[in-house]
């Protein structure tokens, strides 16, 4: 008979797998020489497979029977139950073709960020086709094809969540969003930003966000914050966590920006219950449940004027020629600037889900149909047009942005979307039971992680997002808050 | 029936769990947090523990026997072989013990660090006593205790080196080097090395090292350099080589002397054959002759007068103020200085193998005999003082100073000694087939670079190291060059 220690022994193993794959992604993502990265993919790709064969493993199977028949504690049956559907995800699709496939994502990487740095879309095409091929033939050895291909994706991501929904949800977005956005440029007034559009010393943008992230909480006794072209948060487990950030010289909100989202991230990782971590409940969690953090950090706390009270002063001593003369009240105002841009980790709050909703629809597109992946720069295109009145100049600021598809990565961009919709309606429940704004402006953000903490953080992937969502705010998603959210904050902001 | 690319498949699986241990240890040495490290040894554990499972598994005997009987490639042999001898060395040792063992290692590394942090050799004695238990528990697995268990170490680094044949080696180099330093103390001319001791901007001192190591061959496109408490080199494969380098203000030497040498063992890993990478072939070679590289080119070049002729000029302009007025050869001199001190990295090139050589009675001592570890620190200030004529300040200074024992690595330490011996030899037997000296003034390393490739490097580990030995210059191993070069150098430079 299986005792629980044996089956976590055994889920070390996984476990440790899987966080060595993320390492060598930070590796690759943060330091390794660019000719390494054919070679390195070998090396994911037998660990892959080694993950498969321990997935796939009947006694495997024959230890969670064992423990089903057992009394666990709650930590110790969501850990069963998210192995289970670990094994339901993996154990149809044949190790070696699993192994071909990390392969293939390892190298696209690579493959994607040289078309991006040479604007040439064609090289990346293939290896995408590739991929969605993949993708494609794993859903039907799952079991799904067409329409439930996609969904099986969705539910990979946000356990519960189809395409019905996320199609209702965009539907709603797209009726407030995008005649706010017309509004807003047509009728709003005009905003300045020209002082966050000077020279910022990269150095100082950098000693000021290793400032904040210890602000905000980022505890650099158990994580690390580093520099990569794109930024992003990993975890090998809750006290090895990792973020990077990048740097531009005339756009110092970027950064400050990126650092507070990905520190989002990291809050989570690091808060999350020490039974849980280095088990599949500690992490692979709900992506909206982690973008709602993140967003959460970088927008319904970052852009507020009252988060900032206790930060200016120090923002200003640090930039003393370009902010000096600058009111916090015109600084809250131009980091929530609106403008229709091209780029998605550059958008503002409100276009944001607008450059979701492009990639939702393209990729259910070319998941449930079968599109020519040489036509989809120009889908791409179409799109920024209709909803954000922009084509984009080139592929490099339009379909080649981002690494998500090249990671193999269908059904994650919604997640995005999801978290910020998620993250408004804990925003309208944490309102109700304190006074947000007075904390903020006292700078206490830590009650607020605190808060965050017990009611999300600790549970890692344990829980699913609704059970998250309704056991915080005792309500099923509900996308009306983060509606009416956008359309009270950027009517007043624009004086419309 | 098997054929080699299954069996190359399986062992790249092997090789992958190898390859990510090394990456978890470049990444707690040279960047995680200090929070991290215990629960990052349940990752390392976990992963050794499958390696293990992989290399006990009765299916690679099976296809081992299968490939026994077939025609291979003198590369597929090779590889054969050290997988074999792979397999004798851990199929004895029961998993849990190994998973132990490596969770172990990787935990006494912090306990180490703070032990030397605080000057507080307690705090390491016993873990420093587990390992040594443990690792004689794992030579009588394999069949040898007392005196075998030390020869069976010794081979597992250097193949077909026993303690009797150290026992000479060393007492050769007792017998020369001991007098030999008694007479530079007692009768050597003084040489001046202050310049040496000024403030060197560290700055300046990377910006040197950097361009110096592209003088070296070292390829940043499949390299990187980053920096640690402790330089060392590791490599997951022939295009993802890593070296580490620290920064003392005052000493400018420690780094530069430290880049020559990690380049050397770069250079090595970085040249080692394609068909061998990724394969048992292609790592874990002869310590011996991998140090035979990394001391080559730290001393035997990198103290030579020749090296410096193209490149001093732009180390004086680097650091005018402290070498403008400083000649080339009162420079080479006080590089050359000897001079008894406690730190092993820093010894000069002639003390360096007394420091060896304490160490080397004393793991002979533990390993074959019961030894208090209590005791040891008392018993290395005694060696200090018969052999160098000091004693330690403080056990920072004294058996603190090396990782290695942290590591479980116990005969591990003469490589470095035999090393010297076999570049030395090698030395002697190039200076017949080429100008050396002339090569380097002219700036031309990378034309010795490509010789020891040819001759040593391309061939990883598939070549014993008597087997390079022999093969390069037609001679077994013999100390003498090694001991004829010291005398000569050491009675010139001194004029003794």
């Amino acid at each position: 008979m299986t005792d629980f220690k044996e089956f976590r022994a055994y889920i070390t193993k996984m476990n440790a797998l899987a966080s060595v794959l993320e390492m060598i992604d930070w590796d690759n993502e943060t330091l390794a020489p660019k000719e390494s990265f054919k070679q390195t993919a070998v090396m994911s790709s037998a660990l892959a497979g080694l993950y498969h064969q321990l997935i796939s493993a009947p006694e495997l199977v024959q230890m969670i029977e064992d423990l089903k028949k057992q009394e666990l504690r709650a930590d110790e049956n969501a850990i069963l139950r998210l192995v289970k559907k670990e094994i339901e995800h993996l154990r149809e699709i044949p190790q070696e073709e699993y192994e071909e496939y990390n392969r293939l994502t390892s190298v696209a990487g690579s493959i994607w960020a040289e078309a991006k740095r040479n604007n040439e879309y064609s090289g990346f095409a293939k290896v995408l086709e590739q991929l969605i091929d993949l993708s494609k033939k794993f859903c039907k050895y799952r079991g799904a094809a067409g329409k439930k291909a996609y969904d099986l994706l969705l539910d990979d991501y946000e356990e519960g969540f189809t395409q019905k929904e996320l199609d209702l949800f965009f539907d709603q977005l797209k009726e407030s969003i995008v005649p706010l956005l017309k509004d807003i440029q047509t009728k709003g007034r005009k905003i300045d930003t020209s002082f966050l559009h000077q020279p910022y010393s990269v150095e100082k943008q950098r000693e000021f966000c290793n400032w904040l992230a210890k602000y905000l909480g980022f505890d650099f006794d158990r994580g690390v914050i580093a520099e990569s072209e794109h930024p992003f948060t990993t975890s090998f487990h809750n006290k090895n966590v990792r973020i990077t950030n990048h740097f531009y010289e005339d756009n110092p909100m970027s950064a400050i920006f990126s650092l507070i989202h990905e520190t989002g991230h990291a809050l989570f990782e690091m808060n999350i219950a020490d039974e849980l971590t280095q088990t599949p409940a500690g992490t692979q969690m709900s992506m909206g449940i982690h973008e709602s953090q993140s967003r959460f950090y970088e927008n319904l706390l970052g852009r507020s004027k009252e988060f900032w009270i206790p930060l200016y002063g120090h923002l200003q001593e640090t930039f003393p020629e370009q902010l000096g003369q600058v009111s916090l009240d015109d600084f809250a105002d131009a980091i929530n600037v609106v403008s229709a841009d091209c780029i998605r980790t550059e958008a503002d709050e409100l276009t944001y889900p607008l450059h979701i909703l492009v990639r939702y629809e393209i990729e259910k597109a070319f998941i449930t149909e079968e599109i020519d992946t040489e036509k989809l720069p120009k889908i791409w295109n179409e799109k920024y047009q209709q909803y954000l009145g922009i084509t984009p100049p080139d592929d490099t600021k339009g379909i080649l942005q981002d690494i998500h598809w090249a990671g193999g990565s269908f059904g994650y961009f919604p997640s995005y979307a999801l978290g910020s919709a998620f993250g408004a309606q804990m925003m309208a429940h944490m309102r109700e039971v304190m006074d947000v704004d007075s904390i903020l402006a006292a700078g206490d953000i830590n009650v607020i992680t605190r808060y965050l903490t017990a009611h999300i953080h600790r549970f890692g992937a344990s829980k699913s997002s609704r059970e998250i969502l309704k056991d915080m705010t005792g309500e099923d998603f509900n996308p009306k808050y983060y509606v009416e959210y956008l359309e009270n904050k950027y009517r007043k902001l624009y004086h419309i």
